[in-house]
């Protein structure tokens, strides 16, 4: 699974990405996807895993938190990564720059979204023409964040009620289902 | 100003990253960045400087945009990325997914927003409490987005009138600035 074509030890380590790091009961959804990894044969690791100590000032918090999640990256082998709608429209932007990190160190990225909409869907029903261009490719959202997934794992589309919009794994375990037998799309 | 300590021949290059690729003026604002990138010593790569070829179907074309965007990034030295919030309250997506590109990729990553406020004053003033983490480290955006920059090149807030929030380019002018005398936050 790794990118320099050598095995890692032990399972696969998969980076857990998503914007349900925000959630309340954050640490019990990371529980239930790194069981859900160890029964496709990885080891999830999610942000969470690994708590800032906090000593500084708030922004220092912050940007600890941002050296972790790098290195929790650059353990891991693989990404999953929930593309769920956040805030808005479109992926959560931390979760955005994570893909693009993992892509861009040539490790394999898995993504899901809980929102089987079109962009183009979501953002006509969002707000009337700003005069902006409209993306029409029909991508999940923007062309960046299809591209990575596309030319990666491939990006699993489920439509999901919204008030489990962000926490529904269905989508997710198909993503560990493709890593697990090798899949790309 | 390459990662790799081997200067680039000639000028070196800029990723011009933003969402006014998006805007109806899009190949004018790109001709103004490049004509400031020049002013600075650099050259500057605009993503719609290179159009796709189109000739298979919309989803090829939106690949194909997505290429030349991961090839134009490689080709480039640093980046500077355009971080106004676009179609919400954060930073394009697509940005962010190069944002975290460059910065794997071990290239300096500059950064504006026209929008001077922390991350959680627009949160705030966008949707009531949601039950979702409030992030409070007084950061532009995500965390993921402040730690790209702010390890790298650092981010450029300066409040712009709405109808010029995404096209002032002040803030643009003092990454370049930034970049040229080889500053880093």
């Amino acid at each position: 699974m790794r990118s320099d074509g050598r095995r890692s030890r032990g399972a696969p380590k998969i980076y857990l990405a998503g914007p349900e790091v925000f959630l309340p009961n954050a640490v019990e959804i990371g529980g239930w996807k790194k069981d859900l990894c160890r029964a496709y044969g990885f080891e999830g690791v999610f942000p969470l895993d690994e708590p800032p100590g906090g000593s500084g000032s708030v922004a220092d918090t912050g940007r600890e938190i941002f050296d972790i999640c790098v290195s929790m990256m650059d353990r891991c082998d693989l990404c999953v990564a929930n593309l769920t709608p956040f805030r808005g429209i479109s992926v959560d932007v931390g979760t955005a720059v994570e893909i693009g990190y993992m892509y861009a160190r040539g490790k394999p990225v898995f993504g899901y979204s809980n929102s089987a909409d079109d962009y183009k869907v979501r953002l006509q029903a969002s707000e009337p023409g700003d005069g902006t261009m409209v993306e029409d490719f029909g991508f999940f959202d923007n062309a960046m964040c299809e591209g990575v997934v596309a030319r990666s794992g491939g990006v699993v589309r489920h439509e999901t009620d919204h008030p489990h919009q962000l926490t529904d794994l269905q989508g997710f375990e198909a993503c560990l289902a493709r890593a697990a037998s090798g899949q790309r799309a």
